[in-house]
Order: structure tokens, then sequence, then C-alpha cells
């Protein structure tokens, strides 16, 4: 098990007892600049965080402890909440207040406009000063805010798996963003509601038309844009642990084929560590990123319907939150962007 | 073991040893009117068949025998096709010339353009004086015409989940024609050639804008709203063994709401008794058709989009092959359309 | 849907809303001596069983009812009972005193000696006297005695795939009863109460040596050898939907070898219209008997041990649960012992 | 991607197109001290290895070349045998011969009796000298040679988890070795032969009496015994990707309790990093130690029946395969043993 060494970032995870909370362990215990000096449960408070989870028996020897903010602000230079959206709001605000660095992964601060917060969330939004500071982290479009920020909005996973797939597109105003059509099929994580039996051999749409990551996408589709986008989005549960398949479908602006919009892409990411435009005719699979920060993105211009066609994969655990987390830090601490995250995922 | 009544229909399935023909036996099995005389596999010919299927052991003994239209021209009076397209042509012809009625689950005889079917399937058909006998077999659509077919193109599993659920929508005139779009969610049969760690935990979508089944929903969509219909189709494989979930979108003509479409699709299928639109605000699952006829349906009308969501869920072996084929020889031999077919999926 | 004929047995399916309960209402919907009459359940009472049960919509229109001996008793001459143990044996009592045949697939009347069922249930029988009535409803061992019963302790999943694999082999002295071990795996019904992320890619043993139903084996397996056995017993959960494997071990008291050892089951088990002693050589897939009543069997005989291996594979829902109520139903009433339950199962 | 930093182990993977050889560069891919040199594959040569296993795009830019001992000896100086056994007979000579430390994957080096290899294998071993070299690459048992071998055989997935489960037992003379029987299951890798529909929802044993890997189960036992040790083993094949259960029973020796089991077990691997003795009462699940190279132990002592029950848990792929063959590796070049292996699993 590895200690603190001296020169490592003092890191807390806020909320560790959710598969999120575990999967920022997972990656944070394998990364070279970060010592996980503290992790909070309030139902676990006093057990070994590998009491909970027991893949992690003999990785650490960590402790849960109950949330105190001062406690943990002594302990620690920078804080990951997983917490639910609502909870994390406070613990946002109490830890950046203590000076931490802060990257919270629920929906708390992700929508700028506390109106619309409060409009998908049903509940007002406590610290409308503080959204105005935080930055949506989803570094392929904002990276250079990230570096600057203090908090850090973390993108959803559904909302990740369609802006990538999306923001080439609108950006160059290829398509019509009245048109787009976003199709989601997600595995069960990180909610451990859905019972086996019920689940295995189960396929459904859920949520249509009014799911909370809506707002999310149409909020950075429309900067991209500059003029307020209203798009279709429709998440299906599918049989699988883990792994986010995006189907995209919107309306060519112009007559095009699918090797301009190929290159269009690689043009568009040739720079980006996580995002893998798959060859030209090739189409992702969830396999392919399980366990890994990629996204992985395929092509295909529709001549006969004067569509494109884009798919993209992520794992939700980590490109969908913890591993998206975790480059957030290495932006806002200016550690190489892939530290810690360039292991291959795991296949089969 | 059930031996050939009085009265019963003689029936031959030609192509037994895949998924469709298994499915097959177990309904045919099973039906009150029908007694299996023949089986044929060109590879197993002389095996019985419960050596392909082991769960057919003790429940029938019939032995598969190699092809030859005459000699089951003689043993029955009825045939299910479960072959491959191309090879289904000429069994079709030689059997309807022996006069027995033939219901076929291949695609060779469900585009009546044969010029059509030389695009997508790159083989040009040798029958299409037959194409013109041939009846589309979808019931809900064309009751009339299979009840007094010979030759029943039994209709694709994906185009059954998508036409089902568009047919009211554009029968109607709610929709824009030129604005659907099909993400359709598939298990894994009928093709065996997936390996399985690497389905399992797997999705992807393929053959985007080029899956055969394309043109298939096109002609009878186009049937309905008399013009021309172009759409954009795409297939998603899955890891289950049955099911087939469809999200279909289109822009709505003039503003509605849920209730409206609910309603619509409640009157348009309230005497069909293999159609169950659910309970407004209910969507379906793959899970509560599996083994079973039934097509389940679900709407939403987007107020914010404009858009129809529309969900269908089949079990691909059964609606979306040998369960409609069954239905389809109930029709044609006057039998109640249900016979055999009204029993229960299997959940979990 | 079905209506009552004349001359149908009226059922009651009392506990409608678990897995066991579903089961039961997908084969008696299809039985063709049976209307069910009435179902119950205290928490759904006056809602439609389809509205639990999505996939019965369309199949039946029965309400749930709360459970009430007398109202049970006027409209059924014929009771399941669908309940946790305890609370069965309470209702087994009020039928049987109303004159109703009853199956119990709880495990309130399977044990007869009411110590042995304090001891592993830590509860007291409450009706010791209706114990000793009760016939424990395994038709390959006790056909005899489910003609003439009143009362069915229909016999546990694992039990009834442990015992079927024992009883040629301790009825004819082939092993030593000391040295058995019993393996088995089982998919994820009858409890729903298992997360899909936490099961799918999930195996694990349970109760180690203290499992509820190594009572009810050794039971049955002294019962055939006429002195007390104790054996080893290991359930495991696999990531399935249903059905259970159990992969028997004993020493083999002489030398022989696997002919002899097919040949003694085949035998054993040659009238039976359930049980399938697989050709020599082959060895049971629980996919094979999913959806269906079957029991699959192989056998070999190991030279170089000296032991026998038993592999049996059943669906835990049909053969292990409902499937046997029903076959014991048909004994019960004289029916054919096979109504109802002869239809090929599910595959894939 | 990384390339070769001075100091680092010129490392080449042989047959790297199976699920072990991926399994090999996920793990040498982050290795601290290893530099991946060398990928062969002779169907593939030419082709990048992300090509085949597209989860490694971006992480490696690897070309597959053909196997020509000769220049993989000029540019490794280390290699994994990931071909099939007998292939890989030829293959480990060669690189030995030219002064590579070679650990092989497969079966050709484990049984050190070539007439037992013959027997089992069905194939005459062409290097019996070279046999004698070979140490059995299990280091909870042999880490002392393992550190002075050039060549090692790395155990079998099954015999690994049999013998760690087995080893404390027979050392200390616990049980009657002739009582034991071991029940393996296992997920589906490392080979892709199987359908996915025909696997999914199935379980079976399989080769029952006859799995090669049991010779190597019993060379290992009658080494810690000192008496040739003969027991029974059967493997089957469960719906998972990854991982294997053994569940192991026997004869206790005198009586004993759960308590002096574990405290057994936990003093024999005190100190071994990744076995993982699970507090008392507790088992084992696949699901903890997928994607690690933990070995996780549950032991109990069944009073009613004289027998120890120890349930092991493994990852195939990595303790049963690639992640013990670089522990291998890291005792044969001095590392620390656990570099590049003490990474969380992946939950879930």
């Amino acid at each position: 098990m590895k200690g603190t060494s001296k020169g490592q970032l003092k890191t807390a995870v806020i909320g560790s007892s959710g598969y999120t909370g575990g999967e920022l362990l997972r990656i944070l215990l394998g990364h070279p600049h970060v010592a996980v000096t503290a992790v909070t449960s309030e139902k676990s408070a006093g057990r070994p965080i590998a009491s909970l989870f027991p893949h992690l028996l003999n990785v650490t020897d960590l402790v849960c402890e109950a949330f105190d903010p001062s406690a943990i602000a002594k302990k620690a230079d920078f804080a990951f909440l997983a917490l639910p959206h609502v909870t994390a709001q406070g613990a946002a605000y109490e830890l950046h207040k203590l000076g931490m660095k802060v990257v919270d992964l629920s929906a708390d601060y992700r929508l700028s406009d506390p109106a619309l917060y409060e409009k998908w969330y049903e509940h007002r939004h406590q610290y409308p000063e503080l959204l105005d500071e935080a930055v949506y982290g989803l570094p392929e479009l904002h990276r250079q805010e990230i570096r600057e920020a203090a908090l850090i909005a973390n993108p959803g996973c559904y909302p990740t798996s369609a802006i990538l797939g999306l923001a080439p597109l609108v950006k160059k105003r290829m398509i019509d963003p009245a048109s787009i059509v976003i199709d989601s099929k997600s595995g069960r994580s990180p909610s451990p509601a859905h019972h086996f039996p019920e689940v295995n051999e189960g396929l459904m749409a859920y949520k249509i038309g009014t799911h909370r990551h809506t707002p999310e996408i149409e909020q950075e589709i429309s900067l991209l844009t500059g003029e307020q986008v209203i798009l279709s989005f429709t998440p299906h549960l599918v049989p699988m642990n883990r792994g986010i398949l995006s189907t995209i479908y919107a309306r060519l602006s112009n007559e095009t084929d699918t090797g301009n919009l190929h290159a269009l892409f690689a043009e568009f990411y040739k720079n980006e560590p996580f995002v893998r435009v798959l060859p030209r005719g090739e189409f992702p699979n969830v396999r392919n990123v399980r366990g890994s920060n990629f996204c992985d993105i395929g092509v295909y211009a529709d001549h006969r319907t004067g569509r494109a066609v884009v798919v993209t994969a992520i794992d939700n655990l980590v490109k969908g939150a913890s591993g998206q987390a975790v480059q957030n830090m290495n932006l806002m601490m200016k550690f190489d962007e892939t530290d810690g995250l360039l292991s291959a995922g795991m296949f089969p």
C-alpha cells in the first residue's frame, strides 16, 4: 500500500461509498502525484473503505470518516465530491471557502442559470454566486478555464457522450441544430438500485423527454452555436455493468460525405489525448473503452437521408465521471493531463 | 409426444436448424390444429431434430431430412421456410408450384420491386412473377390479403418493430415523414455468430445507413403515406438473447400532446390481439415480451422539441419472426388468429 | 383471454406477486383443465395482476384480492400457496380445513420432523398434526402418495436437483452415502433482491454448510437408504435469470463404469415424463431446460478417483417450483401428469 | 504513449493476438520497469496490435511481426509466450538457447514428467531436458526457485485457484488427500469460441474427469504431501467474461473449527502480497478480483460433515495467466514483486 510521499497532492474523496467514489479511488490510488488522505461516508464512518469495496482490500487501508469541512481542509488540499445533488451544493461551498480546490461530480454547479437548475432539479440553488465561478469541466471545450478554476462542475455521463459527438458539427455549422436527436444507451452504473433478474435480458427507455441531463447538453451546444438549441434526448438502460453508447442524428446543412465528416472530426480532436476518432468506416463499441478514459467516435454521412450519424462510446464511470474528474484535477494542478489515466481499458 | 390427429394441418419446417426454425418448432408443437410432419436440414439430414436442439428432447422425435420439394408436398400441406435469403427464393417457388401454402421467413419476397431487391441484396430476383403474388405478412396492415394469400413474405424483425410504431402516425398524417429516425436495439438472435466475451458487456451500432431492412420499412411506410418516404434506421447489438426495442422519432405536423397520441394509438390497435398499447406514461421493456407474440408500444409527445417519440418492444424470434409466421398461418388457414400464440411470455 | 369452462378445475394462487406466483400463472393460464379464479396479494389487493406482471397484459384480467380463506374456498377448489415460509403454515391449515386441496410451495410442510423444522427455520411449527398428512411432492419418488394427498409440500429447487441426481445411486446402493458432496449453482430467481451491477459478472458461494435445503435433501436421501445420511451441500449464485445446475460427487461402493451408471439411470427413470437421462457422454446445460419442467441428467464414473459424478439441470422456477407444483396438481386431480407442462422450453 | 527509457527491461510478447496476450500488454504497458519492444502474431504480422485490440488504440503503436527467434533476441531480453501448447515448446527452446529469460503461459513445461505430458496432451514432449530446468511459476510455493529460473512454466488458471486453496491444508496435513473434490466455475476467457446466445443464460460442466489441468493440480499437491494424490476436478462454464471460483471439499483429518482453519490460512499466506484470506465468515466473489492479481480465499469447517470447504476466487486472465506471468518476471528480474500489479481491480 502506498503512503504519502513528499510532493504528492493530498486529496479527499467526499462521499466514497457509491460507484463513482469507488472508481475515483481506483484511479487516484494509481496516480503518480496523488495521495488520498481522507475518504468520507456518513453511513460508514469508522469503517475501512475496503469493507465497503472488497476489491480494495490490501490496496488501501483508508478508513471512512464523517464529513467535516474543517477536518478535511486540514488533511487535504484537493477534494472530489461524489455526493448526491443538493447535498453537494453546500459541501462545495464550505470546502471552497476553506481554500480547497474542488471537483464536484454532482449536477449542482453544471447549469450556469440558477433558474434552469430550479426548473429541472426542483430545488432552489443556494449558492448562485458560486455558480458564477464554477467551470463546466469538459476539457475538450473548456481546457483553459479549467486550468484557472477553483471549482469544477464535472459533466454528466450522458452529456459527455453527447457533447463530444456534437461539438465539431455545431461549431463548424455542419448541421441544423433544431434537428438533433440523441439516442443514448447506458449500462447500469452508477446506481445500484436495479434488481438483477429484472435488468438482465431487459432493455428499456426511461425519462423520455424529461431527463435532467437534457438542459446540460443544450447549454453546451447552445454555447457553441451562439443561439438557444432545443434537442431530443432519450436515455435507455441496457444489461451491462458499464458504458454509454450515444447515437446522434442531425440534418446536414450542406451536402457532404463521410470522408469530409471524418476529416472534420479528426482535425477537431487531433490534439485530444482522450478522444479517439476511429478510422473511417469503423464505429465504437463500449467494450473497447471499458475501464479507460477514452471517448471513441465514429461518423457517417447518410446521403440517402441527408443526415449525419455520429456514434460515441465512453465508460460512464471513467470519462463519464471519475476519470474526467481526475483529468480536470490534472489540469487544475498543472500535472500532465494524462497522469494516472493512460492505462489500457479492460478487454474482455 | 404429440402424434398427428385427424383434422390437423400437416406442416413442414424447411431449414430447421437455425434459431427461427427452433422457435417455429416450439410454437407449432404446442399449436392445437397443427401436426409437424417434416423438418429439413441439409447438414443434419438423418439426425433427430432434438440432437440439434437438446431442449426439444422428449418433446418431439422428428428426424431431419434433406429438402426435396415433392417429398415435402406429399407429407405436408403447409410450409414455413426458415432458409437464408436467395436460397428461399427457389424453395418457395417449388413448393408453391406443388400447391402448398408457404410462409417465407426470409427477405426474398418482401420487397415488391425486384429492382430494389437487386440493389439491396446484390442478387437478381429469379421469380419476379411470384413476387407479385406474395403478400407482406404484417397482419396489422394486411390482414385481408393475408387471408387470401398462398405465399407470405414474413416481415423482418426490425421492420415489424418499426412499422407498428409508425403506422398510426403516418396513416393519420400526424408527423412529417421526412423527419423519421428509427433507432433500434436488438439482442443477438437469430445469428449465433457472435462470441460471448466480445458481446457480453459490449454495445455497438452496425450497418449504419446500409442495413437491408431499411427499404422494407420504407416500402410499408410509403404505402401508408402514398408517397416515397426516405428514413434513417440504425440497428444496434445489445448483450441479450432476445428482444428488439425501437425508439422512433419524428416531427409532429401539428401541436398535440401525449394524451392525444396515446388515444390515437389505442384506437388504431384496439382490435389487435398482439399489439399492447401500454397505459399512458408507461414505456415498454423487452423483458415483458420475451417468448410472446406481443408488440408493446409506448408514446410520448415532446412539446419542447415538437417531436413524437414512440417506443416499441418485440421478441425478435416471436413477433419478429416465428410467432408472426404462425399468426399468418392462422389467418391463411382460417384458424383463430391467436391459436397457439396466446401463452404468456417468460418472466424473468 | 380464457374464461372458465364447465369442467375446469377452479384454482387459486395465494401470494401471486413473487416470481413463483408469476410462473404459476404462466403455466396455469395455458393448462387445458384449469381456470384460475382467484389470485391474492396483500400489498396489491385491488390491482390487476397484469399491473404487477406486465408480461401478462392481455393474457389475463385477474385482479388481486387480499387473502381470505372462506372467500377463496367459495371461488376455488384447489390452491397453490406461493407464500413465504411461516406465513404459509396457517394458510395451508385454513384452506385444508375448508376442504380445499393444497400445494404449498414454501418449506413449511417439507420436513416431516417438527423438531428439525424448528432447528433449521428457527420457528416452532404450529400444525405438527397436519405435517403428518402432508406428502413431499417429488413425483419421481412419491407418485402414489401424491395421488391420494390433500396437502402437498412442494420440494425446494435445490433439493429437486439434488435428490433426482442421487436417487438411483442411493436406492441401488452404488455409493457410500457418507461421501456425498453436492455443489449447486443457481440463477437469481426467485428472489429479486440482488442488484444488477453486483450480480452481473459476479459469482459466489453462500450459506456454506448452513443452507436450509440441506435437511430436506438429507431427509429424502435417508428415506431411500434407510439410515440417517449427512451430506455436504453448497449453493452458489450465478449471473443468470433462471436455472440450477447441481454437480454431485460420491464414492462408488464397487468398481463400475460410465456405461453401467448410465444404464442404471436410464432404467430408473425410463417411465418418467420429466426426467431426461442424456445420452452417455453428454452433460446437461441449464439453457436446455429453461422454461420447461424437465430435469436433465448426465452421469460419469471416474475410474481414476473411484467417484461417481452426476450433473443435473432444472429450471428453478419450473421443475424447481411452479412446474412441479402443477405436476403434483395433475396427479392429485387424476389429470394426465403432463397436462399443461409438455411445451418446449425457450432456446435461446 | 510510452517509449523505451534507459534501464527498462526490453520485453517481447510472443503470440499477442489472444486474450492472454492482450492482457499481458495491458499490464506490461503500465509496468514501471518494462518496455514492450516486440509483439508477434503470425496471422497479423504487419498490422498494429491496436487493430486487433481496439481498446489499445492510442495506448500503444506496436506493430505485430512474425515470430523469428533471432530477431526477437536482438530486440528483447525477456519473452512471454502466449502461444498454444505444443507450439510453445519449440519457441521456449529457441529463445532460451538464445539466452533470453522466458515465461511460458502454455502447459508445455508445467508437468515435470514427460510421460504424463504425453498421456494428457497426446503429444510427445520434444525437449524433456529443458523440462528439467523449467520451474512451475506459482510464487506462493516456489518463490525461491523462480528467482533463479531462466524458464518459467506459468500455472494454468484452474490449478492456480485450486492449489492456493489446498496448499495450507495439505502442507499442514489437515485433510485426507484422497477425499479432495474441486468444483470450479469459470468465465469464458481465454477462448473466444463460444457463441453469445448459447452461453448467455447457460451453465454447464465440461470435460468431467478428463480436463488437462487435473494432473497439474495433482503434481503440485503431491509435492506438498510427499505422496501421489489423485483428486476429483470438474470445470464449469458460467456466463461471465472473467473469473474463476473454485469450491474445494476435503475430509478433515481431525476435528477442528472454522476459527482454526482461518488462522491456519491467515498464517500461511501472511506475507503473500496477492493472496487475501478474507475475514472469517466471509467468502469470495469473483467480482472483487476482476482485473486484479489477487486470489481471495474463504474457509469453513463443517462440523456436521467433518469436511473443510475452501472457496477461492481469481481473475483467470490475471492471477490465472498474465498477471501471474508478470509476477514471475518481477521475481526473475529482482523487481519488486508487486510492480505493475497492485492496481485495484474494476468494480463493478
